[in-house]
């Protein structure tokens, strides 16, 4: 058990503030909960609080106020107006609940008051010892247990269709840390689209009282993380965030966003949380010491999450690329070598074992043996398999990129799960695939490459990063010699 | 009527090596055809060669040989052995084809005899006045025209479905041409799924007569072409092709990917192409010179695309954002000022304007009224329209990327419809939209804004990095002193 498991694992929940009225934070975010008792996925209790009102409010017992609750519950989620949430947190303490999630804004963010009434919240809750994520947040997400306080739109109107706004990713091995709220959910909403499955999700707003750091290292310890990802606008407690992380490491990889890299997204940043950017060359020193794994974008902050969910680090840089498409290879290498992979010399005994196969025909008489290895378009889901396990039987090759584009007529549809008991039975070594096509094939033939645990990218330059990130994760483990 | 149009509009074709079998090149390529042409789509006549075949073949009148066909079509397709090719080509003299396409591999880029067969090729067509593209390509594909020689597989299994393998893009303003057939394959496929629109495409393979030089100063004229993109491994006549660039980019954009952009991607490409892949620096200067926007990755060179093909160029380098969630503006912001965008600081009149939207209560109070401009999580569809007024207005705004996150409550679906109309009114300047999330309303959402014209993508760097290809063409036209 970790000392923040009732925020994630509560056996009783209170939504303080909820509210009758639709489109509102205090009943969206209530209904959220409903419906996840509902369908079974909350186990656990559910009460709400609401001065005004002693009807239930969508069927959940509703009460005048905290002291009025039938129990002290694991957790209260709060979303009373800020001037209120340091009184509401004190009948917290008072009703005996020790861990609350303060959704409301209007805290140090907006400066002013803001600023004193945080300080008076942090008082109240270490006066009685309760813990607090946020304020100003949408707090957290956990599809194991069906916590899940995001209290924006689930389903909006668009073209006269009603649609699904902001679909939950199901229960997977990635966490998501997020400073930015609005980020974050528009994360959750990314992950759920693209088939990412979340362990658990906290936006920790201000973090007037639980910050990053201590989030990561509950993470490390929790069996149902494999991926920490952290997206932050400052790192405030630069030695304390170093010191955790590099416990953490050993354990399982994080992966930082870090935004305000430019001067213009510094300023930026620093104009929309409370917080002041540092240098990014401070923070680029830091990480590199703390041997977490940068990503600068997006898409490349979930692409190298998944690599890192599914496949192990690569023990070094040198990589080999494997495709029945010359240009895809020559523009794997390309990416490959301009973010500081090695595109390895094949050695003379690898790239014979790949001629016994050309002699064999197994592989196209016209197929480069060289790294890329090209079997061309005349390729065959032998000639794939047979070439990847010479690959990663090779000492010289630390990780392989295969890409087998599935417009050539010899790959057939078994050739996914062919690949995938090849990379099984030589777990080492990570395997990563790219296809190109937006087509129903190409969506569908990634996917099934996904399903089988080898993560698979629309275009090569993607998979070339990704595997950058594996890269990085083996060398932060062997700079901090875990590896 | 530009010279090349028989290749594009022909009113007659003959596939040369038309076959009974299935999965057979000369059987997939005729199926296409008689689709098309059944659908409609391919208004003229057809007719396949097959030297044992009196019959028809998939109900297409059949001859033995090219001299037996009853006219001098307008475009014949070569898919015979590439020894027997020269032979071919001559029939088609003496019957009086003038283009021809030659899909046969088998030429200079197997080396040794295959180049003298091209070598002979290209003097048998050259003697009758034969126009030729490819060989060891996959040809012609116009939407427009239902000409499609595309021959790979349309429908492949996948887990017991059976899948479109290789959809086609409807007919568009994007032309794209390319030396390596299967990356062709690809990029039509990634366009398809993508919805982007094809005007004509020509994967030209070794390119033993017409070349892209050739083909992009076709294209220039074309009137149905509003961006030309080339994929090439290599550019052998350098001066022709800066030439024949500066003509076409005065007209419209030329956006190039050219792989082998490192030591080991360029290796690779001259092990799989005919062609000696040349030191990459050349190339960026020779770029430069002619005015073409390089990109350097396959979502790249499509999102780049995309935004050309719907947007004008910016006429300077100063970038506004307007965000609902600061996190995704400072991203904005960092990829822009990292790939050379200024995020220009608002002049006081400007920031005064916006300041009346927040006395006026148009945006909300806690907006941030500095580049970015954040409209936070509490923006109405009014704050995106008025203060997108204001930064069109701006005299020191050269275009503006709007991220409306469509998680926001406040939002609504009229939104992309409202801000199309801004952007109408105010044509000159580039607006490109941002909104993260994979769910089906984040899907939609994009899908509307590009339907009304307005490129719209999943994350805001690669919002950004179309900008920049925005920003890259308007200074190529100052250059060379056409803007």
């Amino acid at each position: 058990m970790g000392h923040l498991d009732p925020f994630f694992y509560p056996e009783s929940v209170a939504v303080i503030g909820a509210s009758r009225e639709p489109g509102s934070v205090g009943h969206e975010l209530l209904r959220v909960m409903v419906e996840n008792q509902k369908s079974g996925l909350y186990k656990g209790r559910l009460y709400a609080v609401n001065p005004k009102a002693r009807e239930p409010i969508l069927g959940v017992p509703t009460y005048p106020s905290v002291t009025d609750l039938p129990e002290p519950v694991d957790l209260g989620v709060i979303v009373v107006p800020a001037r209120i949430v340091p009184a509401v947190v004190d009948e917290c303490g008072r009703r005996g609940i020790k861990h609350v999630i303060v959704i409301s804004g209007g805290f140090a963010e907006v400066g002013g008051e803001g600023v004193e009434l945080q300080e008076k919240l942090v008082e109240v809750a270490k006066k009685h010892g309760i813990r607090v994520v946020g304020p100003n947040c949408v707090g957290i997400v956990c599809p194991e247990t069906g916590v899940d306080t995001m209290f924006l739109p689930y389903r909006k109107e668009l073209g006269g269709r009603d649609l699904l706004s902001l679909p939950r990713p199901g229960p997977g091995n990635i966490s998501l840390l997020t400073q930015s709220g609005a980020f974050g959910v528009a994360c959750v909403d990314y992950m759920a689209g693209e088939g990412l499955g979340l362990a658990k999700f906290v936006s920790y707003g201000n973090k007037a009282d639980i910050d990053e750091v201590e989030l990561m290292e509950y993470l490390a310890d929790d069996p149902k993380t494999r991926v920490i990802v952290i997206y932050a606008e400052s790192i405030e407690e630069g030695r304390r965030f170093i010191e955790a992380a590099r416990r953490t490491v050993p354990k399982k990889p994080v992966v930082v966003l870090k935004a305000g890299r430019t001067g213009a997204g510094a300023r930026a940043a620093s104009s929309h949380t409370a917080a002041l950017a540092g240098a990014d060359e401070v923070y680029s020193a830091a990480f590199r010491q703390a041997g977490v794994v940068r990503v600068y974008e997006v898409e490349e902050l979930f692409d190298v999450t998944k690599a890192l969910s599914m496949q192990p680090p690569a023990k070094g840089p040198r990589i080999a690329v494997l495709t029945d498409g010359g240009g895809a290879g020559v523009m794997t290498a390309d990416e490959l070598e301009s973010r500081g992979a090695v595109v390895v010399q094949l050695s003379e005994e690898t790239q014979s074992r790949l001629r016994e196969l050309m002699d064999r025909g197994v592989i196209p008489p016209i197929s480069a043996v060289a790294n890329p290895v090209d079997v061309t378009g005349s390729a065959t889901d032998d000639a794939f398999v047979e070439s990847l396990r010479i690959l990663l039987d090779a000492p010289e090759v630390d990780g392989v990129i295969v890409l087998p584009l599935h417009h050539v007529p010899g790959l057939t549809s078994d050739l996914p799960d062919r690949i995938a008991a090849e990379v099984r039975e030589r777990r080492d070594k990570p395997v990563l695939v790219a296809d190109i096509g937006q087509g129903e094939y190409g969506i569908a033939y990634r996917e099934r490459f996904d399903e089988l645990g080898i993560p698979a990218y629309p275009t090569p330059e993607r998979a070339a990063r990704a595997m950058v990130g594996l890269i990085k994760y083996g060398e932060a483990l062997r700079r901090i010699g875990a590896l």
